[in-house]
C-alpha cells in the first residue's frame, strides 16, 4: 500500500481508481496508472519512487506496439496476414515452415518459439539475429495445431516481415506514424537523450523457484527463455542499455503508463480529437479471439486475439472484444471498446509470484467508473 | 420427491424408471418422463401438477427439431453442410463471415453467438429479426478455431438457410414431415387452439447469482443472452404467447416428454412400425462428435455432435454416438442407438443451480432396463 | 524395493540409475532397465524374477516399432503421410473416411478407434481382421477435429497401409532393416524358438474398478477395448501364444529393456558406430508435437508427436522433442535428443493404479547422469 504518497489527477467519477491504486501492494517500489475514456485522459497517477514522467521496462507490453504496426500495415494493404511468412522472407521456409502464415505467428500458432540450443543474452537483444536463427529452426509443434506463447523471440519474425514488406522497421513505422505525432511516452529503442528518465526494473524479493518447475529445454522453458546461455535474466534484460537502444519488438520496449494507455486510446478511440488509428473493420479483426484453450507454454492461462491478448478472457467483466497486452514486472495495457476505456499500468518491481492482482482491481475500478459515467450522461 | 402421486404406465422391466421418477426432486412442481425402446413406448409417467398431455416450454431441447429438419434436408440432398451459409444467404458474408459453413453453425464453431449491443426481448422472439442482425455481426472468435454454445440465437441462421434453400421454414418442414404424421406433442409455434394445455414455466426458488459471474458483454454473457435489453428473463421467455406462437428455432419450442421421446424414437429407430426417419448414414454423420474440449461460453461442459449434443460425453454409460439436446428448466431428450432407448423429460420449475441431477438417474435407469431386457430376450 | 538382488552393470556416472532401480516398487516381480548414451549402452540392469535376457509383453511400446518403420518408409519416399489412407487402401474410404490421412492415424486424430459392437478377443490378435473391420466403420469423431488414443486397434490401419504401399508387412520391414541387423531383443511376432525366454505378464494384485468408470461403449471404453467380447483382458492378451506369434502392430510386441532402449538409440543416435537410422529431418518431423490438449479417450494425459508419444510433455525435465512410447504393465521407452539418452524399461506385473511412478525417477536419473557426464567431459 502506498502511504499517502499517490500523486497526480483523476477526473470526477474516477476516484475509485485512485483508491485502488493507493491500496495496491507493489513491492515497496513505484507504480503508475493512466486511463483514457474515449480518447480523453481521466486518470494520471503515480506513486512511490516513480514520477508520472518516469520510464521503465514494459517487457511484453511492447507487443502492443508491434501488433499495432502490423494492423496499420494491414489497413494500408501492405501486409496480408494469410500469406506465408516465406512470401515476404523466403529463407523462413526452411525446416517445414513454408506454410506458416503471418497470422500464425501473431496468434502464437507457428510453433517457432525458440531454437535448439537456445540463444545467448547478446542474441536476445537483436531482432535480426533472433530472426536469422529462427529461420533455420524446425517448429516445436505442428504449425497451426496448437498455440503457445513466446515471450522474447517470436515477434522478431513479425519484425522481419514488416521490414521486408515495407523497407521500414517496426520501430520506424511506430515512430513516424504513432509515437512522434501523438507524443507518446513509449519507445521501441529508447533514445540516449531520454536515458536519464529510465528507472531500472527491480527484482522480486525472492526469485521464483524454477528448479521445481519446467526444464529449460521443455516447451515451457523454451517459451520463457530458460534455455538461453546463460538462462535469461529478465530483470537484467531491460536494465541493459543495448537492449533498450535496439528495442527488440517482442519485449524490449520502454515507457510509462501514460504511453501505454495513450497507445490503446489512439488505436481504438482516437485522441486529441482525431479518428481512431484503426478502422472498425481492422480493429474488429485484431480484437477477435483467435487462440483459445490450453497454451502449450503457459498452461491454461493464455487466450489470444490477433497478436493482442484477449482481455475479455482475462477480465470477465470486460467486453468480449477487449484487447491489450501485459508484460513482465507487472505492466498492463488494454482497450475495452464496450466501456470506452484505455488503460496503462507500470510498476518497477517484479512480483515473486509473477502475478499482479492489483491489475484486476484497477481495471475493474476504471470500467465501473466509465460505465457509471455513461449511465449518468 | 413425489409423494405417491406418480401416474402413468411402465412396461415390465422398466419399473426402475418409475422408482427414480418418484424419488426425483423437481422443485415442488410437475414433471414428465417418457421412454421408447426401439420404437415402442415403454415408459409414460407424470407427476405433480402436470398431466401426461400437459405442454410446457422445452427451451433448447427445441434444437432437436431444428437439427432433425436439417438432417432430413441433408438426406434429401437439399442442404449441403459444407457449403458456406452465404451460398444460401449472401448477406451473411458480411464482416468476415463468407467462409462460415452450415456445419460450423450447427457445431457452434461460427463465433456468431450474438450481436454487439445485444438484442431486445422483442427481437429474441423472432428468428427473422435475429438472423438479420446476426448477418451484420463480426464473429466473436475466428470461425472454426473454437466452439461456444449459443442458447437463444445462433440457430436462427440455420432457420434462414433452410428457408432460403427450400422455400419452407423449419416449422413448416417439421409440421409436414414429422409432427403431424406422427402426432407428436411437440410444437414449433404452438397453435392457439392448444394454448389451454400450456402450463407456465416456473422460476427457481432463488435466481442464480450472476452478479459474481461473467459480465454481460463477455463471451459467456453473450452466449447466455445476459447482454440483452433487458437481460433475458428465461422464465418469461416461453411464458410469452408471442414467443410460443412464433416458435424461434433455437429455444422457442413447446411440448411434453412424450413428444420429445417420440421425436428421437422416430428419428433413430422408427415408430408405429415405420422405418427410422434418418438413414444410418445420415444418423451416423449427425451423431458423430464434432466439437470437443472447452466450450468458450459454457466452460468445460459442452461437447457437440452435429447440432445435437453428444450425450455419450454427458452420460458415460451411454454409447459413444448417443445424441440429443437438453433445455433450460430441465428438459432433456436423447436417443442411444446402443441400448435402443429414446428418452424425453420435462419439468416446470427451473433449478436454482441450473443442474438437474435427476437426469442422470432417469437415463441410467432407462438404459439399464433396456440392456437387461435385451439380455433376457 | 528390490532387496539386494539388482544385477547387471552401469557405466561410471550412471550409478544413480541403479539406486533408483533398486528402490523401485514393482509389485514383487521382476523388472529391467537399459540406457544408452549417444549410441553406447551405459545401463543394463535387471532384478526380481527377470534376467537381462528375459522377454515379456511390452504392449503399446510396440508402437515404437510401427512408427519407426513408418518413419523409415517416409525417409525412403515410399510413404506420404499427408496422403489419404484410401490412396493406399481404397476400401478405407467407406463411411466418411475418404480424407483421413496417414498422419491423422499416426497422431490419433482419425476417430477410428474401434468398431460398433466391439471386437472379439480372437479378432484383436490379427491386424488384418482388425483392419478390415475398421475399414467399414464410421469414425467416432469428425476426423482431424480432436484426438484420442486407441490402444489396441488403430495402428492396424498403419500396418495395412505399409503392406499395400510396399508389399511388406511392418514386421518384415522391422525384421530386415532394424531387428536382425542390430540384434535387438524386441519382436513383432515372437519366433517359437524364443518362447522359452518369454515370461508371462502378471496381473495387478487388484484389478482397477472399471465399474465406476466409463461405460464399455463410451469413447473411453472403446479406446481401451472395454467393448470387446469378452471385455479385453490385457493380461491374457500377450500371454496368449497366438497374439505373440502374430504380433499385432498396436500392442502385440515382446521384448526386453535392452531391445526397447536399443531401438531408440539406433533411431536417434546410431549404435555400433553406425549413423542414426533416421535423418535429422525425419527425426525432427516425427518428434514434433502434433496432438495436444485433452485426449478424448484418456482425458488430459495424452500428447503426441507423430506416432510417438511426446515425452517432453510427460517428463518436463526432458527436451521439447523427446519421443517414445510406453505400454501396459509398465513398459517405457524413449529417446531424448537433448541429453543423448535412449531408455528402455519393462516390468512383469501390472500396477493396480495403472500408474508407474518409478518411470519418472528412472528417466530423471538417467538424464541427470547424462547431462552431468556431458558437463565434465
Amino acid at each position: 500500500m502506498f502511504d499517502g504518497d499517490v500523486h497526480g489527477t483523476v477526473a470526477p467519477g474516477f476516484e475509485a481508481v485512485r483508491d485502488e491504486f493507493a491500496a495496491a501492494g507493489v513491492g515497496g517500489a513505484g507504480a503508475q496508472v493512466a486511463v483514457y475514456l474515449r480518447g480523453e485522459q481521466v486518470v494520471d497517477l503515480w506513486a512511490g519512487d516513480m514520477t508520472g514522467e518516469a520510464l521503465t521496462g514494459v517487457y511484453s507490453s511492447t507487443k502492443s506496439i508491434t501488433v499495432l504496426v502490423a494492423a496499420l500495415l494491414v489497413q494500408d494493404g501492405l501486409l496480408d496476414l494469410d500469406r506465408p511468412v516465406a512470401h515476404y522472407w523466403p529463407r523462413f521456409a526452411a525446416a517445414g515452415k513454408d506454410r506458416i502464415t503471418v497470422r500464425d505467428v501473431l496468434t502464437h500458432r507457428s510453433g517457432v518459439i525458440g531454437v535448439d540450443g537456445g540463444f545467448t543474452a547478446d542474441e536476445l537483444a537483436d531482432d535480426q539475429v533472433i530472426a536469422q536463427r529462427l529461420a533455420d529452426q524446425r517448429p516445436y509443434w505442428r504449425p497451426g495445431s496448437a498455440y503457445g506463447y513466446s515471450g522474447f523471440v517470436s515477434f522478431a519474425i513479425v519484425g522481419e516481415v514488416v521490414r521486408r514488406a515495407t523497407g521500414w522497421t517496426v520501430r520506424h513505422h511506430f515512430e513516424e506514424r504513432v509515437r512522434a505525432p501523438l507524443g507518446l511516452d513509449l519507445y521501441l529503442g529508447l533514445p540516449s537523450a531520454l536515458e536519464d528518465r529510465y528507472l531500472e526494473v527491480l527484482p522480486a524479493p525472492q526469485r521464483p523457484d524454477w528448479a521445481s518447475g519446467p526444464g529449460p529445454r521443455s516447451i515451457t522453458g523454451i517459451g520463457y527463455g530458460l534455455d538461453s546461455t546463460p538462462p535469461l535474466d529478465q530483470v537484467a534484460f531491460l536494465n541493459t542499455r543495448r537492449v533498450r537502444a535496439l528495442g527488440p519488438v517482442s519485449a524490449g520496449g520502454v515507457g510509462n503508463a501514460r504511453g501505454l494507455a495513450g497507445l490503446y486510446a489512439a488505436a481504438a478511440f482516437g485522441v486529441n480529437g482525431q479518428a481512431p488509428l484503426l478502422t472498425p473493420e481492422v480493429l474488429g479483426e485484431f480484437s477477435m479471439l483467435h487462440s483459445t484453450g490450453r497454451d502449450l507454454v503457459v498452461g491454461d492461462a493464455g487466450q489470444y486475439a490477433l497478436g493482442f491478448q484477449a482481455k475479455g478472457q482475462r477480465y470477465p467483466f470486460l467486453g468480449a472484444n477487449a484487447f491489450g497486452h501485459n508484460g513482465s514486472a507487472g505492466s498492463e495495457a488494454l482497450a475495452d471498446p464496450h466501456s470506452g476505456i484505455a488503460f496503462g499500468y507500470t510498476r518497477r518491481r517484479f512480483s515473486p509470484t509473477w502475478s499482479y492482482p492489483e491489475h484486476d482491481r484497477l481495471v475493474a475500478a476504471a470500467v465501473t467508473s466509465a460505465l457509471h459515467a455513461a449511465s449518468v450522461h
